[in-house]
């Protein structure tokens, strides 16, 4: 079954939720054409959700719309850990002139909690998605109480079957090409992490929900191929983060256009959690995986004033690029052309 | 252009020479099926290659062939890493109750040279693919001379276009799924390695000689998702494993059967560059990275013992387990069949 049957989508294709670079303006316009737009929470309090929902309820009347959530543990502060992290950056507040004293706590992440499905209930939007596993059951049960579908994210095949034991109604095969955090959950070691090509079919035969898949999917002719694999939709990310619709960052849409986008990996450096992006400067220099880097999503924290200088110089050098491997599909148009530039792939 | 054009076979299908589980049989038996069987050299002498090649030739006729080397730099001797090597691995000699001491040098790859080139220009063999980069200028021109098509692995857009300006006529996009040893020869940092689904389609923009897509292909799905992508054929190695023409050893065998064949990595502890192979023990152990190994081909000769005694007690605890990130495709059939079962996806 093609997941927009499940989900009441004309299209099987879903923008893929990119916390820190879209907000309800693209989750309306992809909703409008056809596809299932997405809103991530993972930065927004509940009453900046509460407000972004009644927004794009406002504007998309009935379509279906999916808001996502992280599920992370939250880390115990570890003052040894935040001061190791500090000392490999001191180089770069020295250069940056920036005092470490007076840095506050970062922007941290919040998980799924009952205050957001309280908020949550209000809107009863159709679809809900987890990324680092589930929620607890009882959250679990209040999201289907009220009907929406559950999408969750998997890494690896074993991870897929857990999401399955534990609720999702469909499962994302979000291959290694994928851009932003990986959703890795059930292990740390990052050589379980498989390609799309060899991730999607091998998940659709390991279970009996429908699967979505994720990851270097970038225009109709990668669409196309998902479908060959197995996937019964698709979850597009990158190609919309040129979009006028997303808040993309001016630093992070020129390092998107350049030739730089060819070169990302998955680093801990910007959040303390693996995370697809363009290789840059603080990704180069540390090293894409960090054992100072603190657990997410603490070590964003210590970076927040050098990103701050250095975006303010027109430099992306700190800050999150996060893009998949393929970022051949992003272009400066409107959400509703590319939507439909992927529909022709299916 | 599909490559069985360009290649006078009768399927865009190569099957993926891989050195150390396979000789003549596989290539006669995948050639006499309509694909495009592959010798590897890298673990043969000039003689063992052409009484190889004889006996293929005699079995085939006039099918076109792919005869396959490696192009790396043979390492200098370095004694400190040598010995630091020897030192990561003590104790494991200890269990196994080896005296490093009598440790003959270890069984070396070689790269083409002119010596395989006089022996080859005696077979004219239609194709010769290349890994690790392309020959000197004169090797090329030299198997140019005899009209054969070469073949050569990029792991990135940038390999691919150095290939096609240094003389491939087809380039292999070697997704980061594929099995065995990386093609990656213009940098060592393994962040550039790109999955399938992303790399191919931007290698097809990106050169003007037909892409063969390789890695995580392992049915007739993976061949049609691949085709859909503009690959121009296929190169499929994994899914050969188990074909009765291969010698993969009684532990690869049953390391492939097994539930560990769902966790690969790409790792050097076992020759010294980067290949993925099934976690086995020596990489749990060692890391899949380890910086005291010794630069390829030699890290393998200081385990050579250590796998000998293991396997002969039914281990792969120290062997090289190639394999693909999807195994799924790997039968105990003939190759025919393999061949047959990919050319469905055309």
């Amino acid at each position: 079954m093609m997941i927009n049957e499940l989900l009441g989508t004309r299209l099987p294709i879903v923008q893929a939720p990119m916390a820190g670079v879209q907000l309800g303006d693209l989750v309306v316009a992809v909703s409008e054409a056809g596809g299932l737009g997405s809103l991530p929470c993972a930065m927004l309090s509940v009453d900046d959700m509460r407000r972004e929902l009644a927004l794009i309820r406002s504007r998309t009347g009935d379509k279906p719309i999916n808001v996502n959530f992280f599920v992370h543990k939250p880390p115990a502060p570890d003052p040894a850990r935040e001061t190791a992290w500090r000392a490999t950056l001191a180089p770069y507040y020295k250069e940056y002139a920036i005092d470490p004293s007076t840095i506050a706590a970062g922007r941290g992440r919040e998980p799924f909690s009952a205050a957001y499905a309280d908020a949550l209930e209000e809107f009863r939007p159709r679809v809900v998605s987890f990324h680092f596993g589930m929620p607890p059951a009882d959250l679990v049960a209040r999201v289907k109480g009220w009907g929406a579908k559950i999408l969750a994210s998997a890494t690896t095949v074993e991870e897929a079957r857990w999401l399955e034991a534990h609720g999702a109604d469909i499962v994302i095969a979000q291959g290694v090409e994928a851009g932003g955090h990986r959703g890795i959950f059930l292990s740390d070691d990052l050589t379980t992490q498989v390609g799309t090509f060899a991730l999607l079919p091998q998940m659709v035969r390991a279970v009996k929900v429908p699967v979505i898949a994720a990851g270097g999917i970038a225009d109709a002719a990668g669409v196309a191929a998902a479908m060959k694999l197995g996937a019964a939709g698709v979850q597009v990310g990158t190609s919309f983060l040129l979009c006028k619709e997303a808040t993309t960052s001016a630093v992070h849409r020129a390092a998107l256009k350049s030739q730089g986008a060819h070169h990302t990996a998955v680093t801990n450096v910007l959040t303390g959690r693996p995370a697809r992006g363009i290789v840059n400067r603080i990704i180069r220099e540390l090293g894409a995986m960090n054992a100072t880097a603190p657990a997410f999503p603490l070590a964003g924290g210590a970076l927040a004033p050098l990103r701050a200088k250095a975006e303010a110089a027109g430099s992306g050098d700190f800050s999150p690029l996060w893009s998949g491997q393929n970022a051949s599909g992003a272009r400066e148009a409107p959400a509703a052309d590319v939507v439909r530039a992927l529909a022709q792939g299916l």
